[in-house]
């Protein structure tokens, strides 16, 4: 609740990431201003993304374990840019498979990281499987992890907010924005973790429009009341449950 | 932006309120704790309810204008026991029509008031015909009064956001409660200003009980790490354009 | 509420069709089993359908008079041949304009008629912009007659609930239908009213073939158990509010 | 189909229940009512609830196996306040894992039962995963027990309506009820039976306050004319098929 | 996309029918139009519809073996007749039961058939679960079978689009097409295949009355300009993915 | 449908404006590709957008008379540029006011223009009042022109297609784009007619951004196979009536 004391403590970010990589496009805006403010932020890779997002890798005929490794080295080379810790479950990808395993190793993660800020992917994604079936068990998760009755170590959790990052179509995958995120001053540093992943430089440049786009909307949005700079740069989130709050605005 | 420095300024509330008791059920409580905290609340009445939710003094055979001065008193009454300001345009009720000239006239309010925030009537109320007409006059002027073209006193409106408070009954009306308001601390103010309507004694029950409903979803929602009391109470709100902001949470 | 004493008084079905021929094909099965059973049926027809729907007489050089005769003729037939009473507000057609005047003149049909059952046009229709304008009004109509301080003889209406009736291309126009009616016993007098539209033959057959297709749904929906007979038919409606029921099932 | 003969015979209401606890708070009204009026009622419960529903218990130390013995006497109670059958399938609950081998004892379930009516949870409930995984459970169970070539006693099932009763937090879940169920005459049942769940004892008045709160809405949209006394309590839910019927009203 | 000239080239129609009769009742018309002009059509049955679709075998007292075969020999006839291949993958129904390995089955169908454009079921059927759960494989399994990463022979697949087509109660199944489809030369075959199914002879006249009921509104929204004939067929279908295309028409 | 005949003669796009400069960003890329295949383009600009989008004519204390000549110089210069035709209804701005008269001048155009395609604002902009009511104008204007019995010169139109063109902010409108038009061969001609409006030099970059992203789009839709160019353009579109076409692709 955006003016309790307790907000003014040190929160804990975490990032469920289906792919090494999603999480450099869409939310290193986000990482990067919580930890800018002194916010812990944990990102968890399901997968490496080694078979669905790596083609340039299997095109240049590398083996899997060293595309995995590859990727590894890339997303933690983002997260360092980023100031956030990263773990990798290792999971597989196209197809990220929904299991109870799966859905359990993400409670323990949730258990001990004890996040007060949730970030994951949309349920809805007509161009990739795996995004999806990241956010089902995300908060599958989420969920278990707050019953006492729920086996594991720590304290069941609390209730911390979800907020889904944007996808690569957004508009096919029902992705109606209700945050804009001004993510300004952290520009720089998703710049720097982007180029972490030089395989992938054409997406510099999309994201890097996106990031514009989406700033555009923020002053939109905000009224030039606020007197937003001219580069004003942006993410865009959906809020998936209600915002708690004492104030309107 | 929650945590820009202009937001600690005092802002303005403008809710527009279909007839003369809307604002009391629904956003009494928003309207109290903007007073709270030292901002300023501006009521609008489009029209008083004098023929669409007046019933009693109708059986009770008071004539027109008594209704209207009637429900003048209690609305003012209202309002002074939430600390804000009230006006009304008398509009006419049951039907509230639309038309340029009265959303002129609240395209001036706009001008006049320059809000922070607004406060109006969701979008669908299949029940009452009013309340959506009186929520696209409110989303028309807003805009209208963004335009420096517009003819008018004053500067042009920046972007407030705007929330729709809750309708009689919210699944009917497609109403999906995107913020939960906490508002203990406006509580009393809240009960004080439904007691300024007597005839409608039957309501006091029955959003009182919504109170502590919403209460309970705001503890649920907000997770019981925040310590919030037994007897939370809230208000729901639908937020219609995103939200802006620098801090997910 | 299906099983309380009062509703085995007869009751009083009003019907708003935005043109002459409308209800013909897609109420006159309810209407005609409403009649059967003893209640009151009575219909008003907003306009002739004269601009839009008497393509064939336009092209047979009828004047604008002519065909309003003739059409009015054609529904008083088919009225006749259902059973129901039937009036004509001669509000013009292609378009049918909204206005408060034509919204007054229904509340005073429902302050006269006092209907237990209302049935007119889905609220969408891309292809049809009338309808919608008829529904519209015919729900607005229905809450100012529920006013007690709305003028005009009569008592308040109480709540009398509201089905949408299958427009030319249900899919389109967001039409999914929540009753499917059985209307095997009132089938001969569908086709005789059908039949009062000569102008319009190649109609017959195809809402014969609707009749039939919704009738597939009826048996599919009721289940096998209720042994209704193969050759059911049937009418899809869209209830507005939620049915009031002592009784799931 | 309401007034065709055979539903005068006693019908048989099945509610299947994720948790021991969920038929009391929000399905017990119909169950007492469809008891009251000579029908069965048949209630399966999947799981105990034991590890997501059941934390003053694992609070107060006690084991897995304790918390399921009482929460399983609890229900048991609830029934028999109620009128109505119990069984318990102990599938395990946080999660409750959806699989072909639960659905087909819910196959054989709606063999042996032959429901005329089911109740269950509706689809979507984003703080609870296992409702709509019964719900899912259900539906398919519903459609495999209809096929005769499905293996398994009994006759193939017709079909039988089904019913989504009210979720915890009814907008969140998309909850749009089409139903209201006035269940005045059940509400001593309902309160009974709730009281055999002691540990929960603040749902008491949460679910007290909802049978009031729907209580006014069935009045609401009843209409005043059918003289419902002003203590009406209702029950909400949502028809998932289209509803089957010879008389619209 | 329309109008580039490898669009003139021979393409390849791949249909998904989760039981043996699907694509005859819902997609003949779109196989036989693909094979007039050129194109190789590849239907995939993953069942026979041996549990679920073949009552009237079930109630001659024939065995699983004999249905199965059964239906294969008349889903051969129905694809002679359209001029089509045919293969099953024996998958089981009622329920057909979603898997890794089936799905991986449908990947290296597509890595083999290299579809230029997709039919299959859409993903919303209250009436039958395996309609849906065929849809998601297939959509799945399209995606799999695009990255390189994904083992299997043959190369990545590109991005066909893909067409839902018609479930039995179009309405009650969210299904709103976005595409009419004109059949008319195709309508011989698909009488003749539709006959290749005698044992659902009640299934003919439905269909064929379907095809008229489409094809008048083929002509409804194609326009009078056109000069189509009066006994024009169609068929409904939902394009999933947005058209690519250079032309807007 | 695409592959007639008489789709090979020359068709004309009509495109409905609500102000001057809309169709340039949105839509030029259509009306420039329409025009290098040979077809006419007719532009229809309801009002020049003095009010509502010059606010930095306002600022430079510029009349309304004078805005006015400029925005209609500006519009005609990027009409030129695109090789289509331009006309002004002037039907004034902030607000766009619907009525019957102006509604009636646009059938007129219809009725003169005989379009074979149809391009227009969507139906939502919370952003914007006046884009939605151009487009029910429009939308109910097409209706009328199609019914011989309205009054006009000219014979009754067809049934042409009509697609809107994408809003500033396209997921707060909920726009779904269904159509993505490669624009490639017409962008050269886009940006001279965005060229042609100085005064909102931002926007040139804003949407040359956009037909990047949208171009993404295209490629990523139509698959690696069709051997698109790295810089192919888009535009997004959402077609409102049902495809007719005798071809699934």
């Amino acid at each position: 609740m955006s003016d309790q004391p307790q907000s003014t403590q040190a929160g804990t970010v975490l990032v469920v990431s289906a792919h090494a990589g999603d999480f450099v496009w869409r939310a290193s805006g986000a990482i990067a201003s919580a930890v800018q403010r002194g916010d812990r932020a944990v990102i968890v890779c399901l997968s490496f993304g080694e078979r669905g997002e790596s083609a340039s890798q299997w095109l240049a005929g590398k083996s899997l374990e060293e595309i995995k490794a590859m990727r590894r080295a890339e997303a933690e080379g983002a997260a360092a840019a980023l100031g956030a810790e990263i773990e990798f479950l290792d999971a597989g990808d196209y197809p990220l498979l929904e299991s109870p395993e799966l859905t359990d190793k993400l409670v323990q993660v949730f258990r001990r990281v004890v996040p007060t800020v949730v970030l994951t992917h949309p349920l809805t994604d007509p161009y990739n499987g795996d995004h999806p079936a990241a956010a089902r068990m995300t908060l599958q998760a989420r969920i278990l992890a707050q019953a006492i009755g729920y086996p594991g170590e720590g304290e069941p959790l609390g209730a911390p907010p979800v907020f889904f990052f944007e996808p690569h179509q957004p508009e096919q995958s029902d992705f109606k924005p209700n945050v804009l995120l001004d993510i300004t001053a952290a520009w720089p540093a998703k710049l720097e973790a982007m180029k972490c992943l030089p395989a992938q430089k054409h997406m510099w440049d999309y994201y890097s429009d996106l990031g514009v786009r989406r700033g555009v909307q923020v002053k939109r949005n905000a009224g030039p009341n606020l007197g937003l700079p001219v580069d004003t740069k942006g993410e865009a989130y959906m809020r998936y449950y209600p915002q708690v709050t004492t104030v309107l605005e």
